[in-house]
């Protein structure tokens, strides 16, 4: 069994991204600039938004991040985007969802130029990536992508079995998996709440891709030998034993799981660190683009 | 076995979208308008661009055939789709593909106002579908749809296997299938060229929906009793006993397994005559939307 090492692989990315930077700064080129706007003061989204401007320090490009009161009206939020847009400044931007209820997340999304949609989430782009044109490739499938490359985990032909079919994981994945290219031409089954037999299925997997956001779902008793696992789950389980009072799990039983895996990623330290290394590199990939000249 | 009637079913649609286009012109409003731009003398597009007039006169509505000559440059073509976008009268337009070779696809469907877009094929919608946003759905995979839909097909929890991954039918299917809605909900598997031990995946099928453009390919010994089976092929085969010198065939060899069939299109009259009503139909929904106004 093989770990998936998703912070081992999201560092190597880091790396090569700030050596860029360090070119693109010796070329007396401007440097990637990110940034990211946050609507209220939800506790997760707060702590996401940081990491991201973290990220960007560590490879050196330029952040900014935009803090709105909660109370800010759609018009407003439209406003900023709009200047966002506008700003030649300003290589890649994200709206940190979720937005608060009285905004229309749809709109927002809408908004956003789509030659700075770093996040990949603009339907633009998302059909573009359908359609397997030049797009921003939404961060975690991108890192999930990067993952099975970089390990150099076989695809082609393979079976591959997307659990949950959320627009930013399941959906993408399934979508991308199944395309031409590298990390991809598998076989893609997509199943979700109404698929029955689920077990039957993910037994006949070469790989399984779990999204569903139910702690340890996936049990040894449902995949075959050998089977790959990318675990995208994040739960927090009460466990009173640890000082924080809980133990984050993914959707997979790793202990059980990981006996019949020939690669597995850990949940934490698998998929998660992949997603912020991959906005970054989309946002290396908006600068090249030249999306602010657009 | 329950043919699946696609001949009379797109009459059925064609009779609703007249009676909606009667309801329009008394109350005084402007009836939908379809545009198609048609460049060079290809045989085939010349028979499709003019079945799709016609089409719009039996339904009552206006339609503009704009034939440019095959040396038409690629600029010339992108102001004629700029006139098209900013012409109020038009509701809708379509460009016939395959275009000449020295005028780049990717960069004429992207010229495209989106809410024009009824063929369904810009990124933008099809981001919107994929996303399940109000879209236009590309005319094939929506006919298959309301095949399967005026039929009661039941298709939710069922499993649903796609053959062939094109941009015009396989992918769209594949993600409209197990969406949510009607004629959705499917566990679906997507394959391709790479796949390996397709009867094998095929046997387990519900429903099948075959894109290939091989001639028969789909044989009973594929498939399990009461599969329903949706036959997207469409290839003349060589037959000197007939006046023309060939039949057309579909992608199923259609008299076996019709036999172990619960529903099962047939080639012609089954998916083909759909498509150009929903090309109909998405030009009264443009023209619903007010696409001519933003």
């Amino acid at each position: 069994m093989i770990l998936l090492d998703g912070k081992k692989t999201s560092n190597d990315i880091k790396d090569e991204i700030a050596v860029s930077v360090n070119e693109i700064k010796k070329r007396g080129e401007k440097v990637p600039h990110l940034a990211a706007v946050l609507v209220g003061n939800d506790g997760a989204s707060l702590t996401y938004v940081g990491s991201k401007v973290r990220a960007c320090e560590r490879v050196g490009f330029n952040s900014t991040l935009i803090e709105l009161p909660e109370t800010t009206s759609e018009e407003r939020l439209l406003k900023t985007i709009n200047d966002l847009n506008n700003n030649n400044e300003i290589d890649g931007f994200i709206v940190q969802l979720p937005l608060p209820k009285h905004i229309n997340e749809e709109k927002v999304l809408l908004a956003i130029n789509p030659n700075k949609d770093v996040d990949g989430f603009h339907p633009e782009n998302f059909g573009k990536m359908a359609l397997e044109m030049d797009s921003f490739i939404p961060a975690t499938p991108f890192g999930i992508l990067q993952l099975l490359e970089r390990y150099q985990v076989e695809t082609k032909g393979k079976h591959t079995v997307v659990i949950g079919r959320s627009h930013i994981v399941g959906r993408p994945m399934s979508i991308l998996m199944s395309q031409k290219g590298p990390a991809a031409n598998s076989t893609v089954t997509l199943t979700h709440s109404y698929t029955k037999n689920l077990s039957q299925i993910t037994k006949q997997a070469d790989i399984i891709i779990v999204a569903l956001g139910i702690p340890e779902y996936l049990k040894a008793d449902m995949v075959k030998d050998n089977v790959v696992i990318v675990d995208v789950g994040i739960s927090r389980v009460p466990d009173e034993s640890k000082p924080k009072g809980y133990v984050i799990k993914g959707d997979v039983a790793f202990d059980e799981v990981s006996k019949k895996s020939s690669f597995i990623t850990p949940v934490p330290g698998g998929v998660g660190p992949m997603t912020i290394a991959m906005l970054l590199k989309n946002t290396l990939i908006a600068r090249e683009r030249g999306g602010n000249h657009s």
